[in-house]
């Protein structure tokens, strides 16, 4: 009886939220293939970031939120993921992007069930809820992806669907 | 001690996406009012839509996904709002905004607590689960409102911090 309540009272359950999350992940790895090389790293409109800076903010951030939400403490990239920190080459980027969702896949289901609702010190500064550090990061990966698809409508090119969420690599 | 099970191995409370999908929408709302009123309606880049068309359509879905929500059922927007649907000024657009807020304060309580996790027929189209056309609208306002910032940027004008979710009318 208690299962049963717990599942119908739920908005999205953990499981569901990495699901929605990979989904996205694999629309923004589609936005970066879309991308020329030259104008991944180099492109931009109205003095942004070039869409290859918001990609590694937006893997980095994968990495250390799941880590956070694991062991309840904040790192940096390069402590818990020492190799291509700062890929040059959109091959470096994808790799990145490829250990990244590994590692969601890996260490997500080690994150404690009582976890989401604790608050944290995000990223040892802003004062917040684990789920509010997740949203957020989601959050961040459409608005940076959108802003990719504007570089690429800009550039002539078609970006990926939207709703196409699904892997194809 | 259900009560107690329940609160503690939930991702998100309804309640909690309702403040969390507000926040996002006062930010929207300050991207709309950043933009010049010429510009809101008539400008753009690389063929897109311009930022006011993106703004109708995510004040529409806020409206008929709560609707959806609460009722099990898709309308179109004139069978629930049947005044000012297609603002051509900023301020009918911020109406239309202020309203779809006020619309889900008021019907977001409503809606049935088991209601997130049943299928249906989004908007009478797509099947998928009520969550996940929340999230879907929630998730397009992001990419829409990332590509708005892109416009704001490319006319010289600062868009609204991303972090800055609070009001300010």
């Amino acid at each position: 009886m208690q299962t049963t309540a717990i599942a119908t009272t739920v908005f999205i359950t953990p499981d569901q939220l990495l699901q929605h999350w990979q989904g996205h992940r694999s629309l923004t790895r589609k936005a970066i293939e879309a991308f020329p090389e030259q104008e991944l790293f180099n492109y931009s409109i109205g003095g942004m970031r070039p869409f290859s800076a918001l990609a590694l903010e937006l893997a980095t951030l994968s990495i250390l939120g799941v880590h956070g939400a694991v062991t309840g403490t904040w790192k940096q990239l390069e402590e818990i993921y020492p190799d291509n920190t700062n890929p040059t080459t959109k091959e470096g980027l994808l790799q990145l992007w490829d250990d990244a969702t590994d590692y969601l896949n890996v260490f997500w289901p080690q994150i404690p069930e009582d976890r989401w609702q604790e608050t944290t010190r995000i990223l040892g500064q802003y004062e917040g809820t684990f789920y509010s550090a997740i949203l957020y990061w989601l959050d961040n990966e459409n608005h940076h992806r959108g802003q990719g698809f504007v570089y690429l409508r800009s550039l002539g090119i078609q970006p990926p669907f939207f709703w196409d969420r699904g892997q194809s690599w």
